[in-house]
């Protein structure tokens, strides 16, 4: 089982294939753009094919040299050694269901989905007796800003990448994949896509979701303007993330709704403790909490995630 | 009533009286410590004196030049012309008590208490027939750093200040108040105590007890050091305010819990609202409320908050 694959069983970069390599980044946005311009950066791609459904998008990325052809999925299956698919979870099976019957038996497939077990379950469906050739991951790097003009070949240097490998991959596909990784300077970690759910279910999707119901609690309210107006610093980062796609987080909490819910659940039980203490004026009782939490802030390594 | 007291009224500052003036600070922080360094470096002070619980501390503040002379509440009270309370909530009405006795007649009182209704309550308690020389206020600024050795005399520039005035305030006392903060670079704004206390509550009390709160789940679950781990600038952003004084914010909490309480209750009926649209898969739902904190955080005037 994937449980026991463990981060040291990844095979190093160092001793890389330098095989010429057709790239296809299906969805040519701040991720997909830069995992092509970091493997381009490295001198691992020696093509680079570019798919998706806006036209004004992939000419962006064609005339900032991201990529050098516009193809369809079926020639993007049919050419690519490697396919990185960057598109909406919600869009992981079209994509790879229009791509199944154009793979090659050596072509590698990954994705950057921010959920993995639905992408998993959509995977099997759409690629059949081919899952074996997709090697799930998450590039676990933020993404403030959007699109092919955002994307740069440093996005990926220093920050965490999640591989969630199959039982039916090969030692040889996740090798691939893991190498362009790290190729791009991305530190990767091997986990099951239960284990990855549940952990950015806590640290990606529930913040999300509290910023974003705080601020439409907010910014709905009967005197939001003086409200907006006297906000400052703190409420200024604590609601930066509500600012993200709808689209993309109505998606992933969809994929992710169950690791989510338990995690919302917990924080809820919380909040029912702290409306308590605030209720009755148990000083310590708050000021424990408060403790625990400003304990563990204070200790989380900054240095690394800046 | 203070109600249609309109900033417009604001006395400017352009036209100050410039008579030698002795400024007490009780509580030499960074709150207190960087309103005697603005005031000094607009030359509105002769004299700086000092009072607080810690030698350490006051020792610093007087090394840095931030006051002049290390004295006790009594000695502050009858020789300040104008004393700022720069305390927790907490502690106000102790201290307010102890100089009550020693107060000349013509001395003004401010404070930089977080809250304002349970401020107005302690000072009438410990004013009694002198609380018209009390005119409470609050600055709304950042404070990620603390004590002495973090202030500094920009750290008012541009920053908005409430004044909550009482009706016995008189027209002088408002005004010595209202330039002093104007001299610092504040832009100074009038409301009631309640309508401070509202805003206050929903814009920087409740965050900070949303972050806490999440952060205490995060980091008490049975996985919380791989959680932290994986967790991403989002989650830096988001929890970046948790880590703030436990005992400060206890006493924002305590002294501003009925406001509080009200906004948690609205926020707690949406996460109620969310969590049934993660139940049932209801993409619309998720979507549109998305949507509203989406448009109104991308709508919301940065540029002034930087």
């Amino acid at each position: 089982m994937n449980d026991s694959y463990r981060p040291a069983d990844v095979p190093d970069a160092s001793s890389p294939e330098r095989a010429p390599l057709t790239l296809a980044i299906v969805g040519v946005g701040l991720i997909g753009g830069s995992f092509a311009a970091a493997l381009r950066q490295a001198s691992r791609v020696t093509r680079v094919l570019g798919v998706g459904r806006q036209p004004a998008t992939l000419q962006k990325a064609l005339d900032l040299g991201l990529i050098d052809a516009v193809v369809d999925a079926q020639t993007a299956a049919a050419q690519a050694d490697l396919v990185m698919l960057a598109v909406p979870v919600g869009a992981m099976h079209d994509t790879l269901r229009r791509m199944a019957p154009f793979l090659q038996d050596h072509t590698v497939l990954t994705d950057a989905g921010s959920t993995k077990t639905t992408v998993v379950q959509a995977a099997r469906e759409a690629l059949g007796s081919r899952i074996g050739q997709f090697v799930p991951g998450h590039p676990v790097a933020g993404a403030e800003s959007s699109g092919p003009e955002a994307a740069r070949s440093t996005l990926y240097q220093g920050k965490q990448v999640v591989l969630t490998p199959l039982p039916e991959n090969s030692a040889q596909s996740l090798a691939c994949v893991t190498q362009a990784w790290q190729a791009c300077g991305a530190i990767v970690r091997c986990m099951t896509a239960l284990e990855h759910d549940q952990v950015l279910g806590s640290v990606s999707h529930l913040p999300h979701l509290l910023s974003a119901v705080y601020m439409a609690q907010v910014s709905t309210s009967s005197d939001a303007a003086l409200r907006l107006d006297m906000a400052g610093s703190g409420f200024r980062d604590f609601t930066r993330i509500a600012a993200g796609s709808p689209e993309m987080w109505r998606d992933i909490f969809l994929s992710n709704a169950q690791a989510l819910r338990t995690e919302l659940s917990a924080v809820k039980k919380l909040l029912d403790d702290v409306d308590g203490a605030l209720a009755r004026g148990d000083g310590p009782a708050l000021e424990s909490l408060l403790d625990v939490a400003a304990q563990a802030r204070r200790a989380w390594p900054l240095s690394r995630k800046a």
